[in-house]
């Protein structure tokens, strides 16, 4: 059972072989993958998947993370990569600044195989405050759950509770079950 | 001479027909083109042109524009269109408020045809300023050069000094030359 994880970033592979390991085989594949723009970051996913699959043709996954300010409409949505490059945490703290400061990460992670594609989701809600915290990187210390900003959280709990560990945990469980690898 | 304009925008083939009209014919054509992740508008331009010319074989050209501040790295780019409509000139001014105000505008087209791509750009230079005017849409309230915002100067002006203005200028005088139609 042996599974393709498309990706840029190798550390990436080591992550999800982590979580998958055991019975399933991981594999790295460095891939450039066009994107669509769409608001929805498991369209985005499902589309990187679907190029994927026609030029791989073996079981594999993209993923793809958003950041989403409700106050913001959704902002930076699935360009919280380009955005934070741009603007930093500084940006978002003065662009919230007397509004509604509820946010959320979701992570999509799009499975292909010859019976076509399945998108699993991880959502973690929270809210932006002061930066606090020196763990993780991105917005992880403006972005506070039950108290604690994730840059408070030490890397090895943030990882069991991560928008990312809930969409692998997904995809675990139905790759266990349904899947015809 | 005929020339497919790929386009969602109706409006866009007849500003494009206005400009080129006399000897080059101009049609717009629907197509959806995924795109690149790049921060010059240019290349995302030359890459849904490559996928036009695929697909459809004929002459063509695909415009982008972006939208770009100094002392936000740039920011927000190609993502001009996604972030005015998340943040708004309010959240632009409220980013920029305290720094360095220099910002431009830039169109790419990207012409195709059975000799490869060719990319025209025009570059508007100007500084944002608190909104004033009417006219226009989008950034142009806040966008000042010369003393006036492009939301105070007349359409029919600005159409004939904008970034855009300024790559089909380019294109114009290149496709009644040299392009092989």
């Amino acid at each position: 059972m042996k599974l393709l994880v498309v990706t840029s970033n190798p550390h990436k592979a080591d992550e999800i072989r982590s979580y998958l390991g055991g019975r399933i085989e991981v594999e790295d594949v460095r891939l450039e993958c066009p994107e669509c723009r769409h608001d929805d970051v498991g369209e985005i996913a499902r589309y990187k998947a679907e190029f994927a699959w026609e030029r791989l043709g073996k079981p594999l996954i993209v993923d793809d993370t958003a950041f989403c300010i409700d106050s913001l409409s959704g902002f930076p949505g699935p360009y919280a990569a380009y955005v934070f490059d741009k603007i930093g945490n500084e940006g978002i703290l003065r662009l919230t600044e007397g509004k509604g400061r509820g946010a959320h990460f979701q992570t999509a992670i799009a499975y292909a195989d010859s019976n076509g594609i399945r998108v699993f989701r991880g959502i973690l809600n929270g809210r932006i405050v002061e930066a606090r915290g020196r763990e993780g990187f991105g917005y992880d210390p403006i972005f506070e759950l039950n108290g604690r900003t994730l840059a408070e959280i030490p890397l090895e709990e943030k990882s069991r509770i991560s928008h990312r560990a809930l969409a692998l945990r997904e995809l675990h469980d139905w790759l266990l079950v349904e899947a015809d690898l």
